[in-house]
């Protein structure tokens, strides 16, 4: 095992072996293992965005094996996706690749002020299907962030208990903030910290602009000079604000753009200490020969083989 | 069996034996069996509807062993019932058809804008009264979704463990998207998309109209182009919405209507690659032998034996 | 359903539907479908003997698929075996033939004057691997009887509250009788009348000799003159003994014997009122062509299709 | 993943996904991955035989870590030991090999005419330490058989619902066989049969000798000419005896011996198609480097890389 | 925290941050905090031989107050005693000084060849009473043996979990050896690796003699001349035996003895690398003030005070 790979899973020192062994796992697999950074494809636009939002640009990726063999195939770190997907190829592909259950998803067929996704899926679920991790989302932000919270809670005991490691999706949005303000450094800073505080081992935040939202949070930045001037600069930060780096903290993708961007987005990330990113539409929404290089030159750009 | 079944069976590589022997008697069962193709009669409107309302067109329908014999005279490859209503005929016809418990049900004596059904029944029900699946109606865009999907969820992991198989309704209903949404290409082919990935093996949603619901789904269908003219087009399109086609995706009849246009509707079904049809009010509202003619009529369309 | 099965399913008024419907597909599948006979496929004699003494004569089966198929290209009723020989095919053969588990057995390793078998398996791994029943052996004449019994006692309870069938072997051995004993005609209709007590829906029991074993029952045998003589009055005062009739008793073929001997027990089975056969090693030990066209001689003789 | 691999794989149809991605783990770990074949790294002698016994030829193999170490050094498949040396280091070396947690043990300052080890683990201490399989030992042929039986058949039922793999060491001994017949052709086919029927996934015996224990046995083997003259006739034999080679079969190595004559065994196993190979003493009680070239050397033998 | 502590603790990685801390107070108070030694106070004989036995020699020792008293004035790390005797001074002595909880415990008013102690508390009455750790005494060489190794290990399985440590007596007794055997070096030695691998953290051995009881042992330490001559040699031997060296393994006082042969024993035990020990009788039974101080006599010789 990798020094890095050594040195990050130390970090969990009140984690039992079994949930050790399954983030080295996630950490050993795939183009980028050893070297503590990740690529993780999650799918779960399906359900949150409808098929047609999801897999229309790309249609064989309305069949469920596409995206274990896209992952496999770019050399991935690991796969998530909600029940449904999974089950529909976690036989056909047991073994090959660290699975990620999302235990919580939401549906845009309803959509409130104060989002709070439904529960989806179970730890023994997770068990049940060979995975390595469950996911969940939460909402900070939410009038409904403490029933998240609680069931969060209740989940990663048992997942822990049972040797699973914990992915958090951490993106606040809801009655408390202001559209802007989901995506506001101060506000991406303070949802890594809250995951981790919840036990998460893996924190996945938005990319985070240089707005800030909260006066209470303008004074101090201000005040301390903390630098947010550039993307790296903040990913520097919001790692920082992870337990001061001594979490794994990775970034997602957001809506579908151009590939150059997205380049620039990862030099970010990874000059600024960021673990890695969790890219879904802009590569399961491309020709998959397409996607595999692309997700194979981001891996390039994390392990620094390429600029 | 049929290569037809086996390969079908071959989409639940998750599921244990017991649950893919319980799919194999759904397919291998009456008029249809190896085919594929489905026609299940589905007799809630009782709960749902009222007696009166339901089976005063036909008055025989008030008997529960009326349903179980109608099923077994047409040839249907399973039916499906709230608790009493199988608990009234399970013994007398126990062998003869296979049988769904819906387990969760709405009456009409109270509505509100956001549905939903009461848990009227139990997996161990299931297994007492010898059923093959358990049936769960969700209502996507109703502000209790989450309530719905989370008790599913619970239902599914203990049939599956169980050996069964888990039939969903999935009917969008509530204060997230108008009358004419429900039927949208968008939000049906969604509904399918929900019920696929919170477990269920088979899903069952009603026949889609041309209308699209959400702007944001509008954009990407005329952007990608999805043809969703006519309804085998719209058919095709929720069944590849349904993990591509590796989930078996059957049609309501919907309201009671003339036959012609029912046996145009199942044409549609058939040439979308539509698994079949869940036909309750226009059979069990007819006289019987009309019914019976009506049903094996629809069934030889799905066969192939008539246009 | 025919006449007769539904009078069969008639004796069993205290079970629910589900085991009645597990009944029924027993009677229902395979060449003897609807004539209330059976002829089943045991193959528990790879731990019971061992696997070359079990299948060095016809070696394809020592593959646990040979059974299975075997099962179902000479029309059997079902196909019983222990844990491991169903897991290694219960999904490949899917609702291709009921299943029925043993859920204990002895091996031929160690053996004591009073045997007792080990449980081997569960009521819930049988509707894992969805079988229709679940079987067990008792040996009413060891001084362990009463384990077995107790044993029983709660996995019958569990299997019909879970809506299974139970199938009972028993096989009275052990240091309260001699071996003659063990087939003598009190004997066996004594161990058909204990697994009815037990609550067993199906008993299977040995070919009865014109041997009394206990005197006490010998004095009334010979004062009632119960007719013993041929073997058909054997297996009608074993049938009587089983509830009057209103139990399935079953017959063992015993050691592999040449096939004209087989028939004419055949015949005296089914003259004598006997229900069916299970035939393991002279099934299963032969060529499976052979072994195909023997078993369907055995079914058309119950049959009545053949003299 | 390995078209051999996936093979093996399929005749585990049973399972879920957990548990097939935990025999996929066993099979594409160290020098041996994708090869179908296996060598494993056993290490209970401490508990078996006392801590002089067994790590005074090389003083070293006291501490627990080191055997992870030759375990990983070597390049094998897994490492097996019971509760307290796998909780002395399965922290340290997360991730990095496959584990096995051998759940009953039996010390030697007791012994009893029918052995009983005492069950020392749970499945939750396997899942809690991230192991990929459990293990257990069988004593056919003892008097208390039926226990450990029972006790395997619930850990069993656990631990595939937990997606975890089941190793069984069939061991006979007991009352029931003389010493010779421990490893008797007869004997070790049979016990590899009975762990087969009690459900396990993996199961390990003792290289057997061309005596033949039983009498019974012994007529059979006779008249049908099974070829058991050379040792790669006898593992043939007992691979077959494995449900016709659709279970993995490994060795034992037994006690120390010289190198070649454990070779030579080696190509035995080879050539009669066994799996491989769990080799304790002989490697544990040599100096590591020396033992680990042993170890490669045995690997391969059986990868084919050396005659 | 010392560096030998730390070190001592890196030895437990699998456990929880909850019973590393219970570990480290144990290894934090007393007179010789720090040192990774330990002397402990325990006082089950009330249980074990009757009140007069124990405390007749000095009165006061009736009381359970004095013994809480005894080990604060002495320094000892911690004291330990079954569940009427802990309750009787827990919350008067509350936060004082550590404390073990004796889970089972013989009495002698029955006792027969194949000793068997009786549970008589729990892993909740060690945390209601403020507990660091549960103590448990097995019987190795007893025919009962596998009856406490199982309930052992589901009592450590508990303490595990819920941050407790686990102390274990390891005493063979019983028809599977002598009375020399008891003591014998191979036989201590032996039970010390028991102790190990099912879980203990600290294990409790009698000192050990030159005797060595099993054949098979005796050959292996005569042909790699394990060094067994002198007491020292032995203690040895026994740390080496526990895992080399990463068990924490402590010695029994026995039965009371003149004070220079203790600092002599005592003396061994330090020069062999043992951690401590553990003195009942030779405290408890003198007076108070002389007991104070001869254990901190022992303690300064473990501390290297004195010679």
């Amino acid at each position: 095992m990798s020094e890095i790979t050594r040195r990050i899973l130390s970090w969990y020192g009140s984690d039992n072996p079994g949930t050790l062994s399954k983030l080295a796992a996630l950490m050993n697999h795939g183009r980028l293992a050893g070297t503590g950074r990740f690529v993780i494809l999650p799918v779960d636009q399906g359900f949150e965005h409808g098929p047609a939002r999801s897999f229309a640009p790309n249609p064989p990726a309305y069949d469920p094996s596409y995206h274990f063999q896209l992952a496999l195939d770019a050399g991935c770190n690991a796969y998530a996706a909600p029940l449904g997907f999974l089950e529909a190829g976690a036989a056909e592909f047991a073994g090959e690749i660290p699975l990620i259950l999302k235990l919580n998803n939401s549906d845009s067929l309803y959509s409130g002020a104060d989002p709070c996704p439904a529960i989806t899926g179970s730890v023994d679920d997770a068990l049940r299907l060979g995975c390595s991790a469950i996911g969940y989302t939460i909402y900070p932000a939410s009038a409904a962030r403490n029933e998240m919270y609680g069931d969060l809670r209740e989940l990663t005991q048992e997942a822990k208990r049972k040797g699973l490691a914990v992915v958090v999706w951490s993106y606040p949005r809801g009655s408390g903030i202001g559209k802007e303000g989901e995506t506001a450094i101060d506000v991406v800073a303070y949802a890594a910290q809250i995951a981790c505080q919840l036990g998460a081992h893996i924190v996945k935040v938005k990319p985070p602009t240089a707005h800030i939202e909260q006066a209470a949070a303008k004074k101090v930045y201000e005040k301390e000079k903390i630098p947010v001037g550039t993307f790296a600069e903040r990913v520097k930060h919001v790692v920082q604000s992870a337990f001061g780096g001594r979490r794994i903290v990775i970034f997602s993708g957001g809506e579908a753009k151009d590939e150059d961007a997205i380049y620039d987005e990862i030099r970010g990330i990874r000059d600024g200490g960021g673990f890695g990113s969790i890219i879904g539409r802009n590569s399961f929404q491309r020709p998959k020969d397409v996607a595999v290089k692309f997700l194979q030159k981001v891996m390039d750009i994390y392990a620094g083989k390429v600029k």
